[in-house]
């Protein structure tokens, strides 16, 4: 069983996160664990700190001569601008500040809440779920995160290209889009604005049967769920069709089983999005989050780690 | 701490689940928890099972004279039709059967994973979120849930009046769009067909404070969002303005912190559902889930577990 | 994982227990489930109480034609006992009664409390048990109890024989101190009085590495003396040599490891109880626990249930 | 909720621990934190690296200006003691190697599983349990540890009297059998071996009510076995009379309730060591640990977590 739990503040001097529960053996890829810490910084638009910062993630233990021991792995990622700040006595609307200093009795400086609910947390959060990652492609299965919508902008899906998404300022799949991004974001930062946006998330060679449908609590979708609602400032979660479903007809949602020329069993479509009686179904697993205010390109990295804490063997 | 788990399938004799957590003392409104599984059974277009069952929650433990006695409760809900059944060797799409076949190796028969996932589990999910509600009320929180979309039809948001909701066969809070509802149910079951939908639960009187910042695990929203995927067919969950936030700007979305007259901060919006940085703020909690292939217009009362089983007290 | 929660009281109905997460096409072995219940209720000076019961396990869900199906099993084991019950007003000294009125605020009636904290609930409990036995029989694990200790009587260990063990009314292995034991209870009885005992439980055919080192909650010999104390009236719990290692030098607590003549390791003792860095290093585990009081006979076969229970996969 | 968790192995530049449940607004008090973890390396005969070593715990998160934030709480303990270390290819008995060795497949070298296992590993357990009973304190709740025996030396119970524990080199309450007890470690030394022991810790000003007789799973005392048991090499726990009142008649292990002058009630005995029912009654809580191979003065310093740890609230 996979467990993960995170400390640290944004101006403190570093975030830890203590993962348990990696088997021993799994080569650590340092290269892809570097690359998804990069690809959360990047993305158009993105906060001057953010540009400032090169995240490292160090494996402070479990880990020896480039291979998991099975011990619990301790991970650091050290903050750039620590130091004294002033303290914050006018809570911000859309952040944790007004609920969390009337639930810790924090009257005098809101602090100690919005620098453990800001958006940082997800540095040591993306490497976790980095290692989740390479835990998963020992079994074939790969997770890519692509965004497929920046305030009014939609992006057309396309083959999951890499290249194609990591050549794109928005990290999406359709680079005939990316101008109007451009405008978009350029138009709301010179009024002082920011966009929201839906990152979507694509496991492939997933095997069927992970989760289990015999209680609500081991359901993989719930679990699914769960993991990319936790991600800051996300307020929504579908699956598959999701939300168009609820629109259509019950013919119209669901996937065909036919057997194909190799008695293989096979479907026409993946409406459900590989989820069924929240079980995978051996197709793609296809989730979709949706964020408020600003879209993190990081999302589509920090949404890795959830199939892989969700899906903890039973 | 509250802690449910259920056992049972859909054509054994009864439904089992065991609530653990209830404190002592909680006065038992049966009126209450019988109306909670009328509702679940109500709806226009049910199949003909749901219209001839009637449902009833036998409570066979931790309840005295009226009240909780603080030992977890076992609760029954009788199946009527039950007996043997033919062997289900072709898995349906869009159920759990493909999925749990190959997981659990029923080769022959896909009855033991299909009895297992069926809606009717719902029914002992209903009671025990019943027993729920019934905690929450006695703080002052109250939870409403209603249907705001059947197929094509949106239903208007109107005053959470349960009259209103009650008296519509569809439960919602828009008698004026029961009758296109009609019609579109109508033509769908003369075409052998059935309908998704989008249910929306809110629960006012929240104090601020419920789940918390701290852990990822812990946020309210998290396990909102995990407790309404969970329910059977439910592919999409959004709290506040949801997916619609996702196309707005950052200042369209959050909610102004203004103090009132009487020195009180008041917002004068709910963008954010209730829930910022993962915790309650003080605003009614508002979460929807959508249903692909048919709103059970019970998933609203259902629902009402969520917010109880989700917000255990840290 | 393997998962249990039961309920009920012991004046009420029944008791119901749930355990979840069994795999699918377990044979269950109606006579072993029969057999260990009957053993519960078996041995010398027992309650008239407990001599008239014939308690039977039955299995509401989760078992089709004799095999589990990978549900969630709901047991019911019924009480003979039931009806309305004078109520207790003065809490007696060795039982939860007056922790629990002062918990849960019974003031005017202990009942609430001690019906639950009755050693009742180890019948539904032993047939939990009882399922996890059969699940490790099928990895060629056994679980063997017997009684080592009963108040003044010491019982001299012997070979795991269940015939020797189950032809004693104290189902020890020696049946040569059962007579002392006889004079024992029967003075014991006399005065109107009770004995304490200590029972052992021996797993064979355990494989290493159950349980785990990486972290104080994953250690097997932790979850297996919760699960141990969690018995009512044991009031100390050992594995291996226990206590009696305190008192020794290190030299002769641990267990040499040798290279046997086929090339195997070998280990010429088991002081350590087959524990060791909280995992099973392939020897039989041995716990002791020390029940106060009274032994009720039946705990060996309570105590199956722990290991089970206890290492859950992970 | 508190949670604990940790990493790191023994000769690694740190060992790390995560608790995260610790209310916000408790004074850090850094005195007695250093206090327990130079109590944890004190000690007559330890080894030669443990008197090197002088270890202090760092906050390196949920701490400002001397209180606790309600943030997660990462602990830091550094090792001195690091640098490359040569294989281990000959497992030891008495140590998690055999048994990890087999589990993790670490065949060349052992050192990845007994680096992890080593009592190195409760210097940052202990720091984690010092937080813990500063939380208890601010309820009125001490928790004393003392050893009540070496190899073959018991010492007398006395008055929980911190002076008398921390002059004796054995933490013992007994300052007449210290001179006895220096000879049994000696003699130990010189033949290259060393001696068990076994350590009590009380706890004082405990309400009642705390654990829960409701489900197995929340009954304290079970909570508290498991916590000691995962101390490393600790073979036995028992709470109050443990296996001495095996031994006993019913009427000689319980202890009577009395009304008092003043109407309370009262205890003229606390042989059931504050827990029954798996919840405290309001007198001390008494446990006991046996540890085979060598007392680590330190385990009752370290047993103090467990109370906090295992008594999260319900």
């Amino acid at each position: 069983m996979l467990e993960y739990a995170s400390a640290g503040e944004s101006h403190g001097a570093a975030l830890y996160a203590l993962v348990t529960g990696l088997p021993a053996g799994l080569v650590i890829d340092r290269d892809a664990l570097d690359a998804l810490l990069r690809r959360r910084q990047g993305g158009y638009g993105r906060s001057s700190r953010q540009s400032i910062e090169r995240d490292r993630a160090e494996l402070l233990s479990g880990v020896r001569r480039g291979r998991t021991t099975g011990n619990p792995i301790a991970i650091r990622v050290r903050n750039r601008a620590g130091g004294a700040m002033p303290p914050v006595t006018r809570p911000r609307p859309g952040h944790a500040d007004l609920a969390g200093v009337l639930k810790f009795g924090h009257e005098a400086d809101a602090r100690d809440v919005l620098e453990r609910s800001s958006a940082r947390e997800t540095a040591v959060r993306t490497a976790a779920g980095a290692l989740a990652a390479l835990f998963l492609r020992a079994f074939g299965i790969e997770v890519f995160g692509h965004v497929v919508r920046l305030g009014p902008v939609r992006f057309r899906a396309g083959p999951l290209d890499a290249r194609v998404r990591d050549a794109s300022p928005f990290h999406s799949l359709d680079p005939s889009a990316d101008r109007r991004a451009k405008g978009a974001v350029d138009a709301a930062a010179r009024a002082g604005d920011t966009l929201g946006g839906i990152v979507e998330v694509v496991a492939t060679g997933v095997p069927p049967g992970l989760g289990s449908n015999v209680q609500p609590a081991r359901r993989l979708d719930a679990r699914l769920a769960a993991a990319l609602m936790a991600i800051p400032a996300m307020k929504g979660v579908e699956i598959g069709d999701g939300f168009a479903a609820a629109g259509r007809r019950g013919s119209s949602v669901h996937d065909a089983i036919r057997r194909g020329r190799n008695g293989k069993l096979v479907r026409p479509s993946n409406r459900a999005g590989g989820l069924e009686g929240g079980m995978t179904n051996g197709e793609p697993v296809v989730a979709r989050a949706a964020m408020a205010c600003r879209v993190l390109t990081a999302s589509a990295s920090r949404a890795i780690s959830c199939l892989c804490l969700a899906c903890r063997l039973e």
